[in-house]
């Protein structure tokens, strides 16, 4: 029955008879749990020592396919993971926001760390920055690895998606993580890490899993390690304030409950599809995870000529939900963690009720499907509606964690903003509303005071992913209440995981070190065209200079001609000279790139495979006819591309005049074949 | 005598007699200061009340308009600035740094807000996210100005500078601050403060003075609040575990002390130049400012094999140092800021002698230049050697706050990079060499410990601004020790004092709030071309499709003839279809961005002035002869460009083949006239 550790690659037990976890619909025991016994520091330096070096020998690429293949496998063994979820109470539509939610984030991080980052293990944050006349000291910010353990305390909520929301990006990143679930669901973490390790996919060392206290882990925490906390404010504060996280200036990072705002808009009166809509929302918010989301609409923001309306539709809807069994079908809402939680949810609406109404549920005794009232921990949806918000407190700073939700009336916009403002600081904020002006006026009014804000209107509702939904793609966390921390968003919650450095030195040290030609850095001529290197023998640096060609008044004239592009810079004398900009008629930009590939090209079949694209192409000066042209084109960088066959090259271009003076600055990007597909197309 | 605070713009005198400062080179009475009796709530709510909206009002670009003024205006008024210097301990060399290096701050940023941010006040984090199949539903990340105050504690050892650097971002960002000075400089902030009110170029409210302590001051801070802190860490540590940091989640930031190495490499052998510049760059680094900079060398991580030959060469070149008044000419280093900074260095230094032996210094009997020895703050430079560096403790951690560092001998780069994670965590590193593989390794090795890390050789030593130079372009501020904050590093010092808000909704509500058209939005006729229009009568979504074209082979043929790009995979079938993305010849993209052009604009002499680049063009289905090719502009995003007459306008382009396929994508950038600009032209 006692679930194992995993610690150094072993399934470890606790000592002793551990916690005893119960199921949230039955009061069942499922398993117990300890970690009595496990050293923290070996675990610690376990991570630091073998995970770490393991990850960091990858590229960004590489751990991306790595977490492909870890969903995949997830993904193929998903079914054990539902069938246990059922015991924390989720019905099959709670649980999956937290196993294929979770698997779904694995995916996507994959894919953001493929397409947005290097295939490489230094990532290059912005341009180089230009810090000397002569530009031979430069500037330029990269991200490295920390070299030391992401330690992930998880809530009780999501036991799936709150492990991999958080292992996702430390991954990517390159650092190991120590996780540790909240206690109450950690057998549904303890069968997916399970799973995870039986698949192999993860290198030694990358995911330990700690089942119950954490003991001295703390005491050993270093400046390279980073702690990322979702749960309770109050458990947030005393970590934060332990003194080895101070006194290393540890990253810590939390997401605490909030009191989340939605408000409706003054034009979604009743009979709008933005009313329904939002009578909708409001209540799968209150019932879906039986209301324990850190996200969950907590208060009602309305405007007050229709809270009465809006409270009736509400109470409809929520008389309709079914409560009970959540492995029964027709049940639609399941049972809160435990009866813990149930008597802290209770208590939290009674602290709310001294200041606002019950207007719906609240009792203790209601129908319960296919179920044990008493042992299950089942929770009545309750709404409460209080009459004077701004002159309120309790509606804006007690969180019953469980659904009950309060409608807070509005008279003004200036006091929706208000309300939403006093909660403080919170995770998600949505506005529901078909004018965009009131859009922009809410939004703008409070983003401030949120991580995470939505407009839905009609055109965009049918494809909403909804206001309680954290994406991997967007930000998660919230400033005050809500923790002042930030996970996920893509590559932003990568950089969590890793030490941004500014690096100053000459270009060819800047080329060196983030394996992108930096301009001033040498320009190497590798004695034959690079269009006739395969992507393996181009080195960064590798130039081909042009020879000059001369730009005519028939050129100019033809390809105006040819293009039809007439515009008066390049057909009209006078009106060119208007311009401020130009003394007379000038090439157009798309003459000189034209021109300019003309004179780069290596034209024979060869490993170039094609030119996709061209990024930051700016024209400096312009270029009259009878001046002369001229282009140097660099490998600047590689991207290898798996095993495609090809990967991307970037070639800085710059294209002059007879004078030297710069007339295009820009990149070209191509496709070019490894050495193992050119031999086979060319062969 | 007494200066006065200045709080909600008037100034004030603190009551009681205040603490006297004194001069650090001869100890007569500068000033007096308090900060008693103010009250420290009002002094809050005057910032968020009426700084903050005030400079919430004005757009990125004017808000670097102002600090361009301010910069302007006290640069005309330094030479007072300069004269209260000295009294500092400061030469002229120092207060070059402090007070040039603070006015070239602001205008740095002042240059960056205008050109990397809009002319707007919402700023635009990435591109959106797709976030469903139809693409009615996307996400945008977002930054807004907090709402609240920037609370700014500054060091003694730079003045001005250290207001500066965190004033410009916290401007830019739109939020107002409340600087308060260490007391035994404050003298010098408050005669710049004086300017900067005097000036008027600030707006009420936006920069309050409070010199002594901070009273309740944190007992107020709100979860729109944010503290930057430098200073000492223990400081630090007592401010960031304050009860109501923690409550609120106040943003904190913390830059301190931190023993920051410099590694000379294995080549840098002497009779190098790099061994010359190393040299050179320990002495200035040690003797500037007395050694009283955060980011100053404290360990010199050298070969062991000539490290005898760099103390020789270090303490004849510190012998070269005169020590005195730091208004004579002939003094190369000043005093430290006071006696008690004195007494405490010497503290130190006895600390570190207990495992490193003086090789240079350390006396208390040495030659004062033009002052008297036992009035000022003055001490002798002094050089240690720690023999068995892997093995100390000391050298690592106890920082001697004053013209104080230690040689510390490694055998290889292995153990060089040991030595300097062993300050666990800095905020500037640096290497001297001339093999940029050695670089690489040294750096990639020790990066995720610094915030800020530079290469010298001797290609970039001439324009190189040094090891200790903190510059507003990069960021500032390392882990650890250092106290795991960052400022600067050009916008994303900005950000410190934003928040980021992840936005979802449509893509017509994406555009009203982010003003910038996001694919998806509405594509408005606006009746006549949109060239035709100027900067202010575009709007976004403003619409132009063109009218079909059909592409000929003879067109890729006459394109190839007269540009001379006859890249195969235009002009060979046989090759082009061995090729992965093509089944035969394709038309060029330079061909096909062409025609698109000649299809998009409107010829005649018009408010649209050029177009100057193109941002993100992706070739993405190709176009195949006989194919038909059709574009579509969109006004996307508007900058005007101050008072300059015109501003940019960015277009959204695709173009289509005939079966809708989307050929290419990318941004054309144009200047587009204003009405007045328009009005004296065209009429």
């Amino acid at each position: 029955m006692k679930l194992a550790n995993l610690v150094m690659d072993q399934w470890v037990d606790g000592t002793g008879e551990g916690r005893l976890l119960t199921s949230a619909v039955d009061g069942e025991p499922v398993a117990a749990i300890s970690s009595s016994g496990i050293d923290f520091a070996d675990v610690l330096e376990h991570a630091r020592k073998v995970g770490g070096p393991a990850l960091r020998a990858m590229t960004f690429h590489q751990r991306g396919e790595m977490l492909k293949a870890l969903a995949k496998d997830l993904q193929e063994h998903k079914k054990a993971f539902y069938a246990l979820s059922t015991r924390t109470g989720a019905t099959r539509a709670d649980s999956w926001i937290d196993i294929d939610g979770g698997i779904s984030t694995l995916f996507v991080f994959s894919s953001k760390s493929r397409r947005e980052m290097p295939n490489d293990t230094v990532y290059l944050d912005g341009p180089p920055e230009v810090l000397s006349r002569e530009g031979t000291f430069l500037g330029q910010h990269i991200y490295t690895s920390k070299l030391g353990a992401a330690v992930h305390i998880n809530a009780f909520n999501f036991p799936v998606w709150g492990m991999l929301e958080k292992l996702a990006p430390a991954l990517i990143a390159g650092v190991p993580a120590i996780v540790k679930p909240a206690s109450s669901t950690a057998y549904l973490t303890e069968i997916v890490v399970r799973r995870m390790m039986k698949s192999g996919i993860l290198p030694p060392g990358s995911v330990q899993l700690i089942l119950g206290g954490v003991g001295d882990l703390f005491d050993h925490l270093s400046c390279q390690d980073t702690v990322a906390f979702t749960g309770s404010k109050a458990t947030a504060e005393k970590l934060q304030r332990h003194p080895r996280v101070i006194a290393e200036s540890v990253s810590f990072t939390a997401e605490t409950d909030s009191l989340n705002a939605s408000i409706l808009g003054p034009d979604a009166i009743p009979g709008t599809p933005e009313f329904d809509l939002y009578v909708k929302e409001v209540v799968r918010e209150m019932t879906s995870k039986a209301g324990q989301k850190c996200t969950a609409i907590r208060r009602i923001v309305a405007p007050a000529a229709i809270a009465g309306e809006l409270v009736a539709a509400l109470s409809t809807a929520l008389g309709e939900i079914s409560i009970g069994n959540p492995a029964n079908k027709d049940v639609g809402m399941g049972a809160l963690a435990s009866l813990g939680q149930r008597d802290e949810v209770r208590e939290r609406m009674g602290e709310l009720a001294g200041e606002a109404a019950v207007v719906y549920g609240g009792k203790e005794n209601f129908d319960v499907v296919d179920a044990d009232a008493r042992k299950g921990a089942f929770f009545m949806p309750t709404l409460l509606h209080c009459e004077k918000p701004l002159a309120s407190t309790a509606v804006h700073s007690v969180e019953a964690f469980g659904p009950v939700s309060t409608v807070l009336p509005y008279d003004s916009l200036d006091e929706a903003v208000e309300l939403a403002r006093l909660g403080e600081g919170s995770l998600a904020g949505s506005v529901f509303t078909n004018d965009n002006t009131t859009a922009r006026e809410l939004i703008l009014g409070t983003a401030a005071y949120h991580g995470r804000m939505l407009v839905i209107n009609r055109h965009c509702a049918a494809e909403s992913t909804g206001h309680g939904s954290p994406l991997p793609h967007l930000v998660h966390g919230g400033p005050g209440r809500a923790g002042g921390g930030e996970e996920m968003g893509g590559i932003r919650g990568v950089k969590h995981y890793m030490q941004r450095t500014a690096i100053q030195g000459s270009p060819e040290t800047l080329t060196a070190i983030g394996h992108r030609w930096t301009r001033g850095a040498d320009q190497r001529d590798p004695g034959v065209h690079p269009f006739r290197k395969t992507f393996e023998q181009l080195e960064l640096g590798d130039t081909f200079t042009s020879e000059p060609r001369e730009v005519s008044l028939s050129d100019i004239e033809h390809f105006a001609e040819f293009t039809g592009d007439r515009f008066y810079a390049h057909t009209d004398e006078e009106a060119a000279a208007k311009n401020p900009f130009f003394e007379g008629r000038v090439a157009h930009g798309y003459l000189i790139v034209s021109f300019a590939a003309g004179m780069f090209v290596d034209p024979d079949f060869g490993p170039v495979l094609a030119n996709y694209g061209i990024d930051d192409l700016r024209f400096l000066t312009p270029l009259n006819y009878g001046d002369t042209m001229k282009v140097r084109l660099t490998c600047k960088q590689k991207t290898l591309r798996g095993d495609s066959g090809y990967g991307e090259v970037r070639w800085d271009t710059e294209i002059t005049n007879q004078d030297g003076d710069v007339v295009a600055l820009y990149d070209v990007l191509t496709m070019v074949a490894t050495d193992a597909h050119w031999a086979s197309v060319a062969g």
